[in-house]
């Protein structure tokens, strides 16, 4: 261990409770953007971090949008001989729904056998939280900071980012940075160190279907109205292929493969049966022509992720409903365009709606489009570099399956080289009920942290 | 106009404002069965129809259940030459959601252009209302019942009146009785006297698919875990064929044609172009190789009733749920048994279940069989005489298409003929947003049952 680290380590392990106890504050907060009601706790998490961010020596600003706030910091001070590094983070959660299947209240963190379970524990907050406070031990300890720093929290990565995409185009001079580090993505599993060679993009659609212009009884109407939720399930069941494939004509044709220098390294080890296991099924979907973490990072996708229509509620309602209801979305990977993808969607589901039904199509939840990323920088160099050190393994290249809408454009404001990085694994339960981060991969994303930014100077 | 006709129309007439003003306190109790948290209300409204049905020297009883009460009530004192009639009606509603497509509160009941909007307006509590009112008015005109009047009132019919099979047998002396007159049904339309042919069964089920023990994120799953919401609507498109008929097999199976007496004077007129009106679609569903009417009345259908799973809320959530779910029912015609389509229909979906799926069905919400009426007898006589009277026209027979749970039962406990009548049509809105029924029919019924009550001891 090199004396950086054990000095690193050595400090996280003294200063636990004080951490965890701010962590905790930072979790309370209802920080869900998808859902308005929450704004008040978004302002009072902002303030939270603003004071944050200045006990850390950083001069802050806050940005305001048409939606949710982005809080910017900044050091002024390490002079320009130095790189400027802009971190990217997010505040905001995703929806806690169904909450009947948390253990514990997602808002009230809890620390069961290591592992802290809240929304946000993971996603992002977990490892911002860990960022900063990396980021903070490393001024503690050096009293002052080796880089350039800048600190990006937005409060929209759940629904899209749409405004931060206009709020660094405007803020261009801010944002300019030689490097951009994401930290919000994963590795492979707790044993894997990895960077992330490649995040999918997204797009959406919100699908509603009306047929008849109101509710009607089924025993009156059925078997001369043509049921819209019959309908809906018609359609959508007409995206797959039997081997798994997507049937939207051309919605493979963009595709690019990884360039060789990309593939050395490529994490692709997988085991479907601990995959199995995890999540409790006995067969995976997806395509069959392609293996498991081919097709979480490599290959795109059609998932259907709502769906509803007609009578929901305890007990029975022989009900034909007016309206059908699904939320459908595309992952995409290099160099699908999200709305070149979402015309091809369009026209396919308009050739299948029977006759009869008005399509109402709404892609506003903002499209992402896919990133890859170029690992001969020095950002790459010293993540690499930090990784191996913390994991006493050699760093791997992981293709994430998820989207960080912000990346191209943060990318492109920024003028700077973009990686993604963090130390998420899948079995933490993002998104979902009883989402958690474990005490141990605080640690490693914390180390990592401050092994990079130490050594990013030194290259 | 017969002289009794006219009187009674007169009677209606000036009492119309009182009549009105009970109507409306008997809509204003939400007496929705499906729902537990309205137990008060359906407590108050039994309170309520007991002062009434005494109001009308009737002797009451309340027949409790482990579901909702029943209310029975019976004049002793017409005699033992007089025919013994009873009349079936109930008291529960179906929900109202989605309470923001109607106009109107749905349990303040509004007239608007000479129609009553509530729900209950039509089914059943306006079809009950005016069959009380005859009754009521039958006894002032005469001073006595000219018949033994039996008259019972459910409160789980939009439950499928399962508790009321068991109650019927239970009080086998109480419900014993020559005639059964069910007040639930409808005419084809506002123009055509008619009574129920045959009414159509029902069995029902509840669908759960569960695929991953927990909700998953999408970005990180989507591609090697198989979707539920995929999955069901995969499962569920695959019920009709492309001729509109349902792929069941054996489905068909036992279905009897009507016997050349009841295809006499059958009322099968119907324009397809005023049903497209009604309901605002460009083009109808169902099996193509028959008539809408028959379809509607004489074909047994498939329907997806409900269907939900993911995020269905404000914004997007990329998740792949764990659960996905559906309600379904299956109206049914003679000689269809329920339970032995049941078995053909769980046969047919768990073949159809992908590998990795765990399936759940619930057929709880009762089933009912098909009914198909005799026309030979005395009540179906007075019935027919009283629609063509107040009609000034030959009356009609009628297929039916929604589902009375109890006829079978009521028929076998009470060793009675049964007609099932009414004066509904189809776009009353039963079971949907804005349910009314206009004042018109609601005169008509109560001049039909009038007129029914008074011919019949004369037969």
């Amino acid at each position: 261990m090199n004396p950086s680290l054990e000095y690193f380590s050595n400090k996280f392990d003294s200063e636990k409770d004080a951490l965890l106890s701010d962590f905790f504050e930072y979790l309370r907060f209802k920080t869900i953007s998808a859902q308005s009601q929450y704004k008040p706790e978004i302002r009072a998490c902002i303030d939270w971090l603003k004071k944050r961010l200045e006990n850390m020596s950083l001069e802050t600003q806050i940005w305001e949008t048409i939606g949710h706030p982005c809080i910017f910091a900044q050091n002024l001070d390490a002079g320009l001989d130095k790189p400027t590094v802009l971190i990217y983070l997010h505040y905001d959660v995703q929806p806690v729904d169904p909450v009947d299947l948390w253990d514990t209240p997602p808002f009230e963190p809890t620390l069961v056998d290591g592992n802290i379970y809240a929304r946000g524990a993971c996603d992002n907050k977990g490892q911002a939280f860990y960022t900063l406070a990396a980021l903070k031990a490393v001024f503690e300890k050096e009293g002052s900071y080796p880089i350039n720093l800048k600190i990006l929290i937005e409060g929209e990565e759940e629904v899209g980012s749409g405004n931060l995409q206009d709020v660094v185009v405007e803020k261009k001079e801010e944002v300019k940075a030689d490097y951009v580090l994401i930290v919000d993505s994963d590795i492979p599993n707790e044993d894997t160190p990895a960077i992330t060679v490649g995040i999918r993009g997204i797009c959406t659609s919100e699908i509603t279907l009306e047929g008849p212009n109101t509710d009607l009884h089924s025993g009156l109407y059925g078997g001369v109205v043509y049921n819209p939720l019959q309908a809906l399930c018609e359609v959508l069941s007409k995206f797959h292929n039997a081997d798994g494939s997507v049937t939207i004509p051309g919605f493979y044709d963009a595709i690019k493969d990884l360039s060789p220098e990309d593939k050395k390294d490529l994490y692709l080890d997988f085991d479907e049966d601990v995959l199995k296991k995890e999540v409790g099924v006995e067969a995976l979907g997806g395509e069959k022509d392609f293996s498991p973490l081919e097709r979480m990072g490599l290959r795109p996708t059609f998932e259907i992720n709502g769906l509803w229509g007609g009578y929901i509620d305890e007990g029975f309602k022989t009900v034909i409903p007016s309206l059908a209801h699904a939320k459908v979305s595309m992952r995409l990977v290099p160099d699908q365009d999200p709305l070149e993808v979402y015309k091809l969607f369009e026209k396919h589901i308009k050739s299948l709606i029977p006759n009869g039904f008005k399509l109402t199509l709404d892609n506003t939840h903002s499209p992402a489009p896919p990133f890859r990323a170029s690992f001969d920088s020095k950002i790459a160099e010293a993540a690499s570099w930090a990784y191996t050190e913390v994991f006493s393994k050699p760093c791997m290249k992981y293709a994430g399956g998820g989207s960080l809408p912000v990346t191209l454009s943060l990318k492109e404001a920024s003028g700077g080289e973009v990686i993604a990085m963090g130390v998420a694994i899948s079995s933490d339960k993002i998104h979902a009920p009883n989402e958690h981060l474990a005490l141990s991969r605080i640690k490693q994303g914390y180390l990592i942290i401050s092994q990079l930014i130490e050594k990013l100077p030194t290259l």
